[in-house]
C-alpha cells in the first residue's frame, strides 16, 4: 500500500492542493480553490476605499482552501487518506499579517475590521516604498552589514518596510499585533497550532542574517516604536521541510487528513518549487514564471549580488548559500493588457476562433521577425524587483506609431519580460555565481511564445518542468522530508521531483536582433531606473498626491 | 437674390462641400463624400504590399466630391445653381502627385497604376525620412538662404523629400513625371482647365522663398537627375484668393454649377480656415485641431522661428508674412488609440449607453485630478512636425502601471497633444512672435474635455469657432474674393468668417498642475528628440530594416 503526502499552494488568487505518491511523485489527485475576495485593491469588502498600491488578502480566504481543496484533492485521488504521511504549505511572500498572541488575525476582530493597516498585505502590496526608501538610506548610511546581503537595496515588499508603514499610518494596529507573521506560517500554525518561522522567509524577507535580526538602535532610528517589532517576529527558526508539528485535531476535521501526520515548517512558493523541478544543486537557476517571476537559485558560497533579492544560508535547502531574485510583475503586465487594451475586435475573433485573447495574440505576434514592430518596454507596471528593487518605478512603452497593432504591443511586452530576466541572470553572473542551467516553471510555461523569446533573448537552452502544479508539489516534497520518508530535500526532489516537458534552444539569428534590442532595453532601463531621469518617481509622486492617504 | 459660393475642403479621409451666402458667410447647404480608398497604407488597390509609412490617396476619389458633394450641397441648400458665382477648393497639404503635361495622373495610366511611387503622397506619408535627413544635412553645410525660414528643418512631409524618394526608389517614375503637383492645384486644374500653382504650397511645402526654388547645384548634391524637378514645378504662382479660371463645361457637368463662374486659386486647408475663424489679423493664431494640428498666423513682420514649419511672404494672405506650424499626429492618436487599445468592456458600456467610446471615456476621464494617472506620453505616434521636424521619431508612453485604467491612458495622449502645442507656442514667443489670441477649429473642437485640457495646458483662453465646417467655409471665402465680392480676404474674412462658439478659460489651479507636468514632457521630449537618446531612431531603422522595399 503507497504512502502519499500532500502539497498545498497558496497563491495570489487561489490555492491548490495535490496529493503525490512519497515512492516518485506522481499526482495522484489535485483542486484549486480560488479566494472568495481574490486580491483587495480597491477597497476593504463592506469597508473603506484603498489607496493606489495596496494589495489586500482576507486570511478567511486561505482557511477555505483548507477546508475545500485539500479533501477535494483526496478525493479525486481515490486514495484511503490513512495513506497520508504528511502534509506541507507553501505561499506567497512576503505576504505578512499582523495577529494576536493566539494567531487570530488583527482582520478578524470586529474592531479591526473596517482598518486596512490590519489585513494581511500581499507580496504585491506596494505602498511602502517611502519607507523602503527610508530604510536603505540609512541602513547605507549606517554601513548595516546585512545590506549587502540583499543586493544592496531592501524592498518595499518586505516585512520591515510594510511593518514600518503599519506604525506610522496605524500605529494602534501596530500595537495591538503581538504578532508578525507570514502567511505560509500562519498556515502551518493552524494546522498544527504551533507557531514556527521559517528560515527562508526570516531570512529573504525579514533581513535575519547569520542568526540576528536589524538591531533595535536601527530600528530605532527609523521610529522609536519600531524595535517593538523584533519580539512580535522571534520563536524558533526552522530549516526548510524541517517538521513543524503533527497535524491537530481541528485541521484533521478541515482537510480530512489522518490527525497527527507530519506538517512541514512554512514555506515560499517559489522556492518549493526548486524541489520540484529537480533544480537544487548548485548553478541550477530556476525560473518560476507566474504572476511575478521568482529566480532561485542554490550556490555553496555567498556572493552579494548587486540588485538580487537575497542570500540566506539554508534559505533554499538546509546547507547551501539559497539565492533569490524576481521580476515584480511578469503575468500580471500580460493580464492587464489583455484586461485593459485589447480592442474589441480581438476579443470577437478569439471568440469566433475559440481561443483565448492570449493565443490569438500570440499566433498573430509569432512570426512577426524580431524588431519588426519597432517597439521597447520597460517591464516595470507593479515596480522592479531585481535589480533596482524600486516599486515607485512604473512601466514604459516607446516606438508607438499609427501602425502598431495590438499583436505589438503584447509581443514587446513579453519581450520586456524577457530583458528583465536577462538583466537578472547577468547580475548573477557578474557578480561570480555562474548560472549552469536554466528551468522554467509557473503557469506561463504554456506560452510557447514566450519561452521560444526567453530562449532566444536569454541565448540559452530552457529546459521546461512537466508537472500541473509545480509549487504544491514542492510543498508536497517538503512533506515526505518532514514525515521522515527522505532525509534531506535533494534526495526527495531526486525521487519525487518531476521531469523534463521539453527543452528550448535559442535560434542565432533571433538571438542576434534580440541582442541589438537588450541594449536599448538596458540604456532605457539605465535612464529611466538609475536616476538618468526620475521621472516616473515624480509621476510616481504626482499620482499618490492627489489620492487621500487611508 | 443672394449670390452664393461653394467651398470644398478635401481632407485625408473625405471631401465636403458648402454653400456660402456670399453676403455673410452663412451656410446654406453642404454634402460629404467619403473617399471610396480612404488613406492607402497597406497596400496598392489590387496591387502590391505598401512599406511602412507610407500613405497614398486615389486622385479618382477626389473627383468624385467633385461630382458627389457638389450637387449634393447645392440641392441641400435649396438654391438655384445659377446664383452661385464662384468655387474654391482647398486640400491636405502636403499632398502631391505625378502627372503628365496634360494633368493626367499617372498613377491612372495602366502602366503605372501598381507602382506605388506612381500614387499621390498624402501628407502623412512618412517614409521619406531618410531623404529629408540629407537634404536638412546638404542644407545645413552649405548654408541654404531658405533653411531658416523653415525653422531649420525641412520636413519628409514635403514636396523635395518624397520627389528624392521617388526618384531614389523608382526613377522611370519620376522620369514620366511631366509635372509634380500638390492636390489642390491639380483640383484647380480639373475645375478650370489651367494649371496654376498657388503661392501658399509652393511657399510652405515647395521651399519657395523670395521668388527661387532651390539651387539647381543644390539638388544636383542630392541626385544628378533632381535639378529636373524644377521644371516639373514651375508656372505661375497666384495668390491666395486670386482667381485661378473659369469653371470648364466639364466641370459645369460634374458639379452642376455654372459654366464660367470664378475658380480660386488651390489653397491649403488649415490656411483657408484662418479666414474662416477671423483669425487673420497679425497675432492671432489659429490652431486647427484635427486629424493632425495647423497652427496658422500672420505677422507683419519675418522671424525665423526655429522648428516652426515655414514663413511665407503672403503664404496666408496677401500682403503678410504667413507662418505655419504643426503637430504630425493629433486626432489621428485618438483613433489609433480607440481602434487599437480600447478594450471590449468599455466599447460595450459605451453601446450600452449609446454614445461613441470617445465620449465613454471623455466622461470616465474629465473628473480626475491632473497628474493622477500618474502617466505621461510623447504624442509622436505619427512622427513630430513642430518643434523637431522628424518622423522617424515615434510615441512614448510612461508611467503604466497594473491599476492604469483605458480612460487614463486616453487622457494621457489628450494631454501630451496640448503639451506638443504648448511647445509650439512657446518656440514662437521665444523666437519674438508673440500670440495675442488663440482660436481653434476642426473637428476636434466636439471634445469638451479636451479643449479645457488645452485652455489649461497653455494657460490662456481659448475661443471655438463655431462652423460645421470650417476649411471648406474658408475655401468659400476664396472663392468670394476671387469672385471680385471682396477686394481680399482680409474684409471676405470680417464679413463672412463664422462667429466664436464658446471660450474656455484656464482654471488656476489646474494650469499650475499641467505646469509640473509640462516640465516633465519637455525633459522627456528633449531627451527621446533632441538626441539624449537615439532609440526611437534605432528602433525605426530597426523595423524598416525587416521590411522589404518597394
Amino acid at each position: 500500500m503507497g504512502r502519499y503526502v500532500v502539497g498545498v499552494d497558496f497563491g495570489t488568487l487561489s490555492g491548490r492542493a495535490v496529493v503525490v505518491d512519497v515512492a516518485d511523485g506522481a499526482e495522484r489527485g489535485s483542486a484549486v480553490h480560488a479566494y472568495r475576495h481574490g486580491v483587495i485593491t480597491e477597497r476593504l469588502p463592506g469597508g473603506p476605499a484603498l489607496p493606489p498600491g495596496w494589495a489586500l488578502q482576507d486570511p478567511a480566504d486561505h482557511v477555505e482552501v483548507l477546508r475545500t481543496a485539500v479533501p477535494a484533492a483526496v478525493r479525486a485521488a481515490g486514495i484511503d487518506p490513512a495513506q497520508v504521511v504528511g502534509v506541507g504549505v507553501d505561499a506567497t511572500s512576503c505576504t505578512v499579517l499582523p495577529t494576536r498572541a493566539d494567531g487570530t488575525p488583527l482582520a478578524e476582530l470586529p474592531e479591526f475590521r473596517d482598518r486596512p493597516h490590519a489585513w494581511p498585505k500581499l507580496w504585491k502590496h506596494h505602498s511602502a516604498q517611502r519607507q523602503a526608501e527610508r530604510i536603505n538610506t540609512l541602513a547605507a548610511a549606517r554601513g548595516e552589514p546585512w545590506l549587502a546581503r540583499y543586493g544592496g537595496r531592501v524592498s518595499a515588499e518586505w516585512q520591515l518596510a510594510k511593518a514600518l508603514e503599519v506604525l506610522e499610518e496605524d500605529p494602534e494596529v501596530f500595537r495591538h499585533a503581538d504578532r508578525w507573521v507570514e502567511t505560509a506560517d500562519w498556515l502551518v500554525r493552524r494546522l498544527c497550532g504551533r507557531e514556527t518561522r521559517n528560515a527562508s522567509a526570516a531570512g529573504f524577507k525579514g533581513l535575519r542574517q547569520d542568526g540576528r535580526s536589524p538591531a533595535p538602535d536601527f530600528l530605532a532610528s527609523l521610529h522609536p516604536e519600531l524595535p517593538g517589532l523584533l519580539p512580535k517576529v522571534d520563536g524558533p527558526l526552522l530549516p526548510p521541510a524541517a517538521r513543524a508539528g503533527a497535524l491537530t485535531v481541528e485541521a484533521a476535521g478541515w482537510t480530512g487528513l489522518p490527525a497527527g501526520v507530519a506538517v512541514a515548517a512554512g514555506a515560499i512558493d517559489a522556492h518549493v518549487t526548486a524541489a520540484a523541478a529537480r533544480s537544487v544543486a548548485p548553478g541550477r537557476m530556476l525560473a518560476v514564471l507566474g504572476t511575478s517571476t521568482c529566480l532561485i537559485m542554490n550556490a555553496d558560497t555567498c556572493h552579494e549580488v548587486p540588485g538580487v533579492c537575497g542570500v540566506v544560508q539554508g534559505g533554499v535547502t538546509a546547507g547551501r548559500w539559497g539565492y533569490e531574485a524576481g521580476q515584480s510583475g511578469v503575468g500580471d503586465i500580460f493580464a492587464w493588457y489583455v484586461d485593459r487594451a485589447v480592442p474589441a475586435s480581438y476579443t470577437a475573433e478569439a471568440a469566433r476562433r475559440g481561443m483565448p485573447v492570449q493565443d490569438l495574440l500570440d499566433s498573430l505576434a509569432a512570426d512577426q521577425p524580431v524588431g519588426g514592430h519597432g517597439l521597447l518596454a520597460l517591464d516595470w507596471h507593479s515596480g522592479n524587483r531585481s535589480v533596482l528593487m524600486d516599486h515607485a518605478l512604473s512601466g514604459v512603452l516607446v516606438g508607438l506609431t499609427l501602425a502598431t497593432r495590438p499583436e505589438e504591443i503584447w509581443r514587446a511586452l513579453l519581450e520586456a519580460t524577457a530583458f528583465g530576466a536577462r538583466t537578472v541572470v547577468e547580475a548573477f553572473e557578474a557578480a561570480g555565481v555562474p548560472v549552469d542551467e536554466l528551468t522554467a516553471a509557473g503557469g506561463l510555461t504554456a506560452n510557447r511564445l514566450l519561452l521560444r523569446i526567453y530562449a532566444d533573448v536569454l541565448r540559452r537552452p530552457l529546459h521546461v518542468v512537466d508537472a500541473a502544479h509545480p509549487a504544491a508539489l514542492g510543498a508536497a516534497i517538503h512533506a515526505a522530508v518532514a514525515a521522515g520518508a527522505y532525509p534531506d530535500v535533494e534526495s526527495a526532489s531526486a525521487a519525487m521531483g518531476a521531469a523534463r516537458r521539453e527543452t528550448w534552444h535559442p535560434d542565432p539569428a533571433r538571438a542576434d536582433a534580440y541582442d541589438e534590442l537588450y541594449a536599448e532595453y538596458r540604456a532605457l532601463h539605465d535612464h529611466f531606473g538609475r536616476g538618468g531621469t526620475n521621472v516616473l518617481h515624480r509621476l510616481h509622486a504626482l499620482r499618490n498626491r492627489t489620492h487621500p492617504t487611508p
